[in-house]
């Protein structure tokens, strides 16, 4: 079993284009054997964002900590500690750090 | 895009043997059109806790509030909040509530 606590793993930049102030730890992934779906942690910072974006995935999302909104392209809607998120594939989706502390939240995508 | 509060989805008595004051909230499942993988939020009164228990198909883990212990069937090792837990595929584990609050947990498993 793997048993970490979620600072000990690494707090990277991702390679991803249209972020601010946002950074990824990936907690469980196919380094340690997780061959169906992947668990990262997302930092963002006040101010900050993650891109609007759709892909052909989904995201399974659960808000640990931090205020902030969340966007498509159309609207906008605020989010806070506890909210639970199923975006589905293809569906529009941003996560925007409107608070003063940094916003953290669980995001799992699939493995296929 | 589905958007709650995880106090909105329903706390069940989940139908599984072996545990105590155990209680479970469904809050990403294939009623939400999620087709890889389900998250389930646990909740454990103090003194109780989860079967003992091995099955074919891996946990991700992130504890959310609470104290207390996992088990296997040789070993004992605390846990807290902000832990991180990769429970790989035939695996025994067992979790605990040996605190005075409410043990709180996301456990994610496969649709396969």
């Amino acid at each position: 079993m793997k048993h970490v606590h979620y600072t000990d793993v690494e707090l990277e930049v991702p390679n991803e284009e249209g972020t601010k102030y946002l950074k990824v730890r990936w907690l469980i992934s196919k380094k340690d054997g997780a061959e169906n779906f992947a668990m990262r942690l997302f930092e963002i910072q006040p101010g900050g964002y993650s891109p609007l974006h759709q892909h052909d995935w989904e995201h399974e999302v659960f808000l640990l900590e931090g205020k902030g909104v969340r966007r498509d392209k159309n609207s906008e809607k605020s989010i806070k500690q506890g909210d639970v998120f199923f975006i589905p594939s293809m569906e529009w989706h941003q996560f925007v750090n409107t608070g003063k502390e940094t916003l953290k939240f669980l995001c799992l995508i699939p493995y296929k």
